[in-house]
């Protein structure tokens, strides 16, 4: 999407250079700092380090990875290598695995002069596939913001709740809950996005970024005050991501999603959850029961990143020295207070039936199978 | 309660030097800084900036604010505009009209000369009273926690979640939402704090630094985490304070509790609100409709204050420059999702006839009449 007027995905391959561009994220909101990643070691650096953050787009970087691995020396044993190399850059990405397996899966058979142009071409693809799913996601999400602005009178804002940062910088382009919002802003259709801080990382810091960057209107709140906004009228729907959705519809997100969730159920906002299908764990019925929650370092909620007074990065700690922080990173929110899952596909119920209807194909991977 | 083993009220008047002497709550939890309040703009400033806030301690610095208007000058025209320029100074804590009335019905009907001393001994009784009530509360409190740690396994703690600070400092002494852990733990009966953070001001770290100073077990969460700590039967009860509550008992707290009553009532977790009489507002029955609530400036959302690498109070700005923020600092929980309201009184049903038999003298003044 857009920074300054010029268009950028998240990475991009640069031909004249012939390297990968990334833009750091550690640096965001602050600073819009564009690295070029030149080694194994550096691709390494930018997934461990989450110069690059967001399941997709950890896989699309990855398998940018596999292309320069094979551009040194295609042999099997040095694709080998370099999987087993980048892997282990963030054990539980499972985007990571899934990109890495189908670069080395793609590879192997072909003849060791053709894998360089071929991992390049494949990781060329794995990135337009993301955008292509998220740009659909953005269509049909589009379709659900088009009716709710048929119902305003002339010239009054669709408004939007999102939580956490589901944009276009966790994946290669669009985002997940923001492409509805770029799609309804570029179509004409005014909207304003309420934009939860999402503490303890502060993403709501990143979507404000995104969406003043592409222009559209937006207020950053506190997560207390959803709440308060859904019961007095000034929230029409919100839309949030996913990080995992089980078989039947129950919806593993950023802590403090669930909370949103009852809030619009109490004050009747519809609540709906942007995901591409590959986020959708086939083997998970009860989300609540059987997802495990990361619980994450105490300094995340203990201390806080921000710019100083004298415009450099600093860090402060609002606690009193010694307090113990909790830090559970997700929750979950079960299917019955979802409104509906915007996917790649289509819209469908929060339920095993809808998204069964939705994926035919996928849905076979069942827990009981 | 205790500070580094000393006992100190939130504030208290200096015989010597004739002024009062007040906790200026900007500093902490990082400095215990202690301030004198000379002139009507001293108080007017206390108020407004939040140096001392809570709606008891707020109404106690207002009667001190008063003695010092009469001290000054005891005309009726001067106790007015005295009475005007404190009123203004925050629109919801309906202790703060509470205590300027009380003063000014004191005052008038005593000659002009009487008024200074009849002021003075007045503040000294409402911050007395205002410890009287809030030990009362937390009384009436720890039956309740009591019941909750009889069904518990030897030793296991009752975990209680609260939401911003409504501690002791938040009033003369004891708090009201604190009182009954205070007087739990001071009883032997072990109990365990969920602290929420409380955006955008943090006072949940006041919180967490009366509980370390008085030695309770804590752990400071972020708002976002409290549903899914009741989603996993994490929490016992719930008991937090209030700036206003109706005649029918719906109560307007800290931006965020609405969101905590309606998880603890989709988990069945007992919600309780402590609450001294002054802050029921027996001329307002719906809460949502009626209350207006205050929305405060965009700084303190976008800003974060803490302790930097080198000790100092210092200040980090979350957000991209320029991003607008929303601030809504209260807001309005239905009496359905309240368990019980504990006062000075007893504990009674979140309606109006539940206060009506626990405040028959003072329900009278009904929007009704």
């Amino acid at each position: 999407m857009k920074v300054n007027g010029t268009h950028y995905r998240s990475l991009w391959w640069d031909d004249d250079k012939a390297a990968l561009q990334i833009i750091d994220q550690r640096w965001l909101p602050h600073e819009f700092r564009i690295q070029q990643v030149d080694t194994l070691q550096d691709f390494a650096d930018a997934i461990v380090e989450m110069r690059v953050r967001g399941a997709p787009l950890i896989g699309a970087t990855a398998a940018y990875g596999m292309a320069l691995a094979a551009k040194i020396d295609p042999s099997n044993a040095h694709l080998d290598t370099a999987w087993e190399f980048l892997d282990k850059t963030r054990p539980t990405a499972i985007n990571l695995r899934w990109a890495l397996n189908r670069c080395r899966a793609h590879l192997l058979p072909l003849p060791e002069a053709d894998r360089p142009a071929a991992a390049l071409k494949l990781a060329h693809e794995i990135s337009d596939e993301d955008v292509g799913i998220n740009h659909s996601i953005g269509q049909n999400g589009l379709e659900i913001i088009r009716k709710i602005a048929a119902g305003k009178k002339d010239g009054e804002p669709v408004r939007i709740l999102t939580h956490c940062n589901a944009g276009w910088i966790a994946t290669v382009d669009w985002g997940t809950a923001t492409s509805p919002m770029y799609q309804a802003h570029d179509a004409g259709i005014p909207i304003h996005v309420w934009v939860d801080e999402t503490r303890p990382r502060n993403q709501g810091a990143l979507t404000s970024w995104e969406l003043g960057s592409h222009g559209i209107p937006h207020t950053y709140i506190t997560d207390n005050a959803g709440g308060h906004l859904m019961q007095h009228g000034l929230v029409d729907m919100v839309i949030v991501g996913t990080d995992r959705t089980t078989r039947r519809g129950d919806v593993c997100n950023k802590i403090g999603t669930y909370l949103k969730a009852l809030a619009a159920k109490a004050n009747n906002v519809p609540f709906y959850v942007a995901l591409p299908s590959p986020t959708i764990d086939w083997t998970v019925d009860d989300g609540v029961a059987e997802i495990p929650i990361e619980e994450r370092q105490e300094r995340e909620v203990t201390h806080i990143q921000g710019l100083t007074d004298d415009g450099k990065i600093g860090v402060v700690q609002v606690t009193p020295v010694g307090t113990p922080g909790g830090n559970p990173a997700f929750d979950v929110t079960p299917n019955h207070l979802v409104t509906g899952l915007i996917t790649e596909r289509g819209v469908c119920e929060a339920s095993a039936e809808g998204l069964a209807a939705l994926f035919p194909d996928l849905s076979g991977i069942a827990k009981s199978a």
